[in-house]
C-alpha cells in the first residue's frame, strides 16, 4: 500500500517562516503562533495518514454504486466522515456564528492538503460542503444561513454545485434547466445536470444542492440564470427533515479515477427549490463558490501529488538497480539504489522543488483571501483574483506531470495498479478538467483578470517582484541564484504582458492565441518568487543560528534546482506567445 | 464509441513525396511505386478500421482473464486475429523462405501504425511475435528456423520476450532464473519472469517463449546471461505438436491499461530449453528483439495518439460552446463550435504538427532499417542506432502528452470512460516504460550511442542537417520558415553534444544529469529535420503543379507552426543541460 506522511515541517516553514502568520495582520488570529498550529497540523496529519490514506485504494477498487437510488460510498468512508465530523474539520475556518471555528482560511488549506494527499476523492465531499457553505454565508437570507448553514457546518448536511449539463458546460449561457416560480416563493426546478460530484451518497442526512437555472422571462445567456438552493429532504420549520424533494440520482459516471466520489447525473423533475441571492445574479453568487473550488482545486492538484512523490522517493532509495557511474555506492548489494542515478535525481528533483514550491503559492494565495477578508486589504483581494486561474491551471497541469513523472520511477511497477502509482495520476487528470478546464482558466487570466480595473492588479503584481527584487538584490546569499532569474523571468512575464497588450487590442486572437503560455509563465514567475522568498528566509534562519540547519540548506538547494531547471521554460513560453496568431489560426477548420 | 480514419494520403505522402520509396535503392522493391502500396494500405487500413477499431473498447472493458491455468482474450479477438492472419499481414515484411511476402520493413510499419492506431492492446500480440521471429531468423540454427519460422509468420504460432523478473527490470545482470544443461543438449529452465507481454493466450495454437536465463558457471552480470527458446508445447520432429511444457502462468497483471493484453506472471519449473544464439552471448541476441521492440514502441507512442487526435478533432468540430471571440461564426446555432476558439487550436495544432513529424520520423527509421539490410547501407545502420533511443523515447513521451492534449478538448466528457479518450491516455501510459523505461533510452542516447564508433554517427547526424540545409538555404520558400529554425535547433544541438564531450570525461554526471533532455531536444531537432524535408516536398508538388494543392498548403502551414511553437522548446533543454550536475546531485540521498 503506499505509504503518505504528512509534510508538517514543510508547512510550518511556509506559515511561520515564509508567511509569518502571527504576525501578519491578521484580526483576531496573533495567537496562531508555532505551537498552536504545530498541534493542529499534527491532528490532522494523524487523521490523514492513519484513516484517510488507508481508504484511498479501496475507494478506487470499489467506487461508488447506485442501489435503488441511493449511492453506496466504499467500506470505511462512513467511518472515516464521520470521524473528520467529529474532529471538528469541517467546521475549522466556518464562522462561529453557525457552529464553525473561526479559523482563518489558511489554516483549512493547510490542513486540506494532508487531507487531499491523504484521500482526494473522499475528500471532495467535504470540499464542495465547504464550497456551498461560503455561497449561502455569503448570499444568503438570515432564514436560509439559520436553516442551513449549521447543518452544513457539521457536514451533517454536504453540498454539491450544480452547473454543467449534457450540452452545456464552460458555456452555461446555454443551460436549459428551468425554474418556474410559485405561489409560496419558492421555485419549482427542472431539467438534468450532470458531473455533479458527491451528488448523493450514503454518509450525510441531507444533500443541499445549489442549481443554476433559467427563471422564464430573464435575460439571454447567462444574465438570465439564477442560483437556487434545493435539499435533497426539504426542512422543516422546526429544522427537521420534511418530504424527499423531487430530485433524484439519474445515474453514477463511470470515470478513469476519484471512483470514491460519487459524480451523479442529477434529475430534478419540479423540485421544489429557493432562490439564493438576486434573481438573474445567479453567475455571481455561483462564482462566490467558484473562485473558491479553484482555489481548492489547484490546492488538489499538487496536493494529489505529494503521495506519489513520497511513494517514488521511497522506492528510489530501495529498489536496487545498476550501478552508479561514478563508483559503487552500496558495493555489498547487487545493485545499488535507483536514487545513484542522474536521472532519477533529476525526475526526484523536479518533482521536489515544484511540489514546495506550490505548497507555498497554494498557502500564500489562501492568506490573500485572508488578508481580503479579514483585514479589508483591497490589493490583497485584487492579487488574489488575478491569481486564481494560475493556481488552478498551473499547479493542476504541473500536479498531473509530477504524478506522471512519480509513477515512471516504478518502471512497470508503475503500470500496475497494485502499487497505486496509476491511481495517483488517474485522480490527478481530473482536476485539470473541472472547475473550468484549463484552457478556460487561461482565458480567464488573458481574457478578463488582466485587464480588470485598468490592469492594476497585475501592475501590483509587478510592482511587489520588482521591489522584492530591489530588497534583496545586494544580499549575496541569494542575489545570484535567486534573485536574477527571478528578474529574468519576471522580465519575460512582462514583455509577454505588453505583447498582449499592443497586439492584443486590434487582434483579440493574438493574444488568446498565447494565453495558455501565459498562465503556465505567470506560474513559474510565481513559484520563482516563492522559491526567492523561501530562499531569504532559510537564509535568515541560517544566518541567525538554528538546531535545524540541514533543513534550510535542502530548501535552498531545492530552490536553487527549481531556479536553473524549472525556470528556464519562461523563454520558451514567451517565444510562443510571441507568434502571435498567426501559427495558430492560420488553418480554416475545414482543412483540419 | 470513438472513430478512426486510416491516414493513407498522409502515409502515401511520407512514403513516395518525402521517402521516394520506389526509387530510394532498396534492391528488388522498385515496384513499390505509389498505386502499388497505396492497394495494400488500404486493405490494412480497412481491416484496422472495420475489424480491429470496433474491439478497442471491449478489450478495455472486458480485459483477460485467468480460467483454470489458460488466459481468455475479450470477446471477439480471436475471430479479428484470424482476420489479420487470413490477410497475410503476420507475414507482410517476413522472409518468403519461411513463408514471409518480403515486403520491406518500411511497409510493416506503415500498415502497423494503423492496426496499433486501431487497437493497441490488440497489435501487440502480433508485434512480440514477429520480435520473436527476428531473433530466430538473426540467431536460430538451420533446424531452429525451420521448425519454428513458418508457424511465426503466419502467427498460427504467437511469440513473447521473457526478461524481467520480480527484482530486475533494467538491471538484467543480477536476473536469477536459471537454465541447467540436460543430457540431450537441451536445457531446464527455471525461474520466475514477470511483465510478459502476450505471455499467454487462446488465439494461437502455441506460444514461443523466448527466455533469458543464466547457465551456471558463466560470468558475472550480463555476460553470463543465454537467451533460450521456450515453448508453451514442445515441438515435435514432424512438426506437430508434443507435450506440454514446464511453463505457466501465475497471475495475470491488473494493468491502468492495455487491458485487451495478457500481461502474464510467467512461472518456469523445470521447462525444456533450447540454447538461441551462442552460451553466454544472450543480451546480444536479446537485442536483436528489443532494438526491434524499440522502433515498434515508438510507433505505438504516436499510432495510439493519433485516433485521440481524430477524436478531439470531431468533438472541437461538433461542440459548441461559447462565441468566437472575432465575431460568431455560427450565428444560427446556440454557440460556436469549439474549434474556433484560439486555445482549442493551438491544442489540436500541438497535436497535428507532433503525430505528422512522428509519421515521418518513423517511416525513416524503418526506411533506414531497409537500407542498412537490403542495401547494405552501413551509414544507414549507424543512424538508425543512434536515433533508436530518441524514437523510443521521444515518440512516446510526446505521443503521451498528445493523448492528454485530446483528452482535455472533452472537459468532463474526456474523463468519463465512455467517451473512450481516457483508454488512449491509458493505454499511452505503458510506452514511455517497456522496452526500456525512457530514462533507460536517454541513458542509452548519451552514455553509449552518442559515443559510438568514435562519434561517427551523430557527426554524421549534423554533417546531414548541414548538407540539407545548404542545399535548400536559398529556396526562399522555406529557408526563412523552414531551414533557418532548423539551423537554429541543430546549433542547440551540438552545443549540447560538446558540452557532454567536454564535461562528461571528467564527471559523467555532468551528462547524465542532462541525459533526458538531450534525448528531447534531440527529438525535436529531429523532427524539425523531418518538417523541413515534408515541407521541401510540398513545395516541390505545389511548383510542379498539383490538383491536390490544398492538401499541400496545409502540410506547410502545420510545419510552420511545429517550426515556430515547439521547436523553441530546444532553447529551454540547452539550459538545463548547461547546468550540469550541480542542481541535479547536490542533495544526498539522506537529505530527500
Amino acid at each position: 500500500m503506499p505509504i503518505y506522511t504528512p509534510p508538517i515541517r514543510d508547512l510550518q516553514f511556509v506559515l511561520h517562516d515564509v508567511l509569518a502568520l502571527s504576525t501578519s495582520g491578521l484580526p483576531g488570529h496573533e495567537e496562531l503562533d508555532r505551537e498552536f498550529t504545530e498541534a493542529i497540523l499534527d491532528a490532522a496529519g494523524k487523521l490523514s495518514s492513519e484513516v484517510l490514506a488507508p481508504l484511498n485504494r479501496i475507494g478506487d477498487q470499489q467506487g461508488c454504486r447506485l442501489e435503488n437510488g441511493v449511492v453506496r460510498t466504499p467500506d470505511g468512508f462512513k467511518q472515516a466522515f464521520d470521524a473528520v465530523r467529529e474532529g471538528g474539520w469541517t467546521a475549522l475556518d466556518c464562522d462561529p456564528e453557525y457552529g464553525g471555528q473561526g479559523m482563518p482560511y489558511v489554516m483549512g488549506v493547510a490542513t486540506g492538503e494532508m487531507f487531499v494527499s491523504a484521500n482526494l476523492a473522499f475528500n471532495m465531499y467535504q470540499g464542495l460542503t465547504h464550497g456551498a457553505y461560503s455561497a449561502i454565508h455569503a448570499h444568503g437570507t438570515e432564514e436560509q444561513k439559520r436553516t442551513y448553514l449549521p447543518k452544513i457546518v457539521s457536514c451533517e448536511w454536504t453540498g454539491t454545485m450544480n452547473l454543467t449539463e449534457p450540452h452545456a458546460g464552460t458555456d452555461l449561457g446555454i443551460l436549459r434547466t428551468k425554474a418556474e416560480p410559485q405561489d409560496d416563493g419558492s421555485y419549482s426546478i427542472t431539467g438534468q445536470k450532470i458531473f455533479i460530484s458527491s451528488g448523493d451518497h450514503d454518509m450525510s442526512d441531507n444533500v443541499i444542492h445549489l442549481v443554476l437555472a433559467k427563471v422564464p422571462g430573464g435575460g439571454e445567456g447567462t444574465k438570465g440564470i439564477s442560483l437556487f438552493i434545493v435539499p435533497k429532504f426539504l426542512v422543516n420549520e422546526d429544522g427537521s427533515l420534511g418530504d424527499r424533494n423531487g430530485v433524484t440520482v439519474g445515474a453514477l459516471e463511470h470515470k478513469m479515477g476519484i471512483h470514491g466520489n460519487a459524480t451523479c447525473v442529477m434529475n430534478y423533475d419540479g423540485a421544489k427549490g429557493f432562490l439564493l441571492g438576486e434573481m438573474h445574479k445567479g453567475m455571481r453568487a455561483m462564482f462566490t463558490m467558484m473562485n473558491e473550488a479553484r482555489i481548492g482545486v489547484g490546492l488538489q492538484g499538487y496536493a494529489g501529488a505529494v503521495p506519489a512523490y513520497q511513494n517514488a522517493l521511497a522506492y528510489a532509495k530501495d529498489r536496487l538497480q545498476g550501478r552508479s557511474v561514478s563508483g559503487a555506492r552500496n558495493g555489498t548489494g547487487v545493485a545499488d539504489p535507483l536514487i545513484v542515478h542522474p536521472d532519477i535525481r533529476r525526475s526526484l528533483m523536479d518533482q521536489k522543488s515544484f511540489l514546495e514550491g506550490a505548497r507555498a503559492l497554494s498557502l500564500w494565495g489562501a492568506h490573500l483571501i485572508d488578508r481580503s477578508r479579514l483585514a479589508d486589504d483591497a490589493d490583497a483581494e485584487g492579487l488574489i483574483s488575478l491569481m486564481t486561474p494560475v493556481i488552478k491551471g498551473f499547479l493542476t497541469d504541473k500536479g498531473f506531470e509530477t504524478t506522471v513523472l512519480a509513477q515512471q520511477i516504478f518502471g512497470g511497477h508503475g503500470y500496475v495498479e497494485e502499487w497505486g502509482m496509476s491511481q495517483f495520476v488517474r485522480d490527478a487528470r481530473i482536476t485539470m478538467i473541472y472547475e473550468g478546464a484549463n484552457g478556460v482558466q487561461a482565458l480567464d487570466l488573458v481574457g478578463r483578470k488582466l485587464a480588470q480595473d485598468g490592469g492594476k492588479h497585475v501592475m501590483a503584481f509587478f510592482e511587489m517582484i520588482k521591489s522584492f527584487c530591489k530588497q534583496h538584490g545586494d544580499d549575496e546569499a541569494v542575489a545570484a541564484d535567486f534573485i536574477a532569474p527571478l528578474k529574468v523571468a519576471s522580465k519575460d512575464l512582462q514583455t509577454a504582458a505588453m505583447f498582449f497588450m499592443e497586439r492584443g487590442m486590434k487582434n483579440p486572437d493574438d493574444a488568446l492565441s498565447g494565453s495558455y503560455d501565459f498562465m503556465h509563465l505567470f506560474g513559474h514567475v510565481t513559484l520563482a518568487f516563492m522559491w526567492a522568498r523561501m530562499a531569504v528566509a532559510a537564509q535568515e534562519a541560517l544566518s541567525s543560528g538554528t538546531d535545524d540547519a540541514d533543513f534550510y540548506r535542502t530548501k535552498l538547494a531545492t530552490g536553487r534546482y527549481y531556479m536553473k531547471r524549472q525556470l528556464p521554460m519562461t523563454a520558451t513560453h514567451l517565444a510562443r506567445i510571441q507568434t502571435g496568431a498567426e501559427p495558430v489560426m492560420e488553418l480554416e477548420p475545414e482543412a483540419f
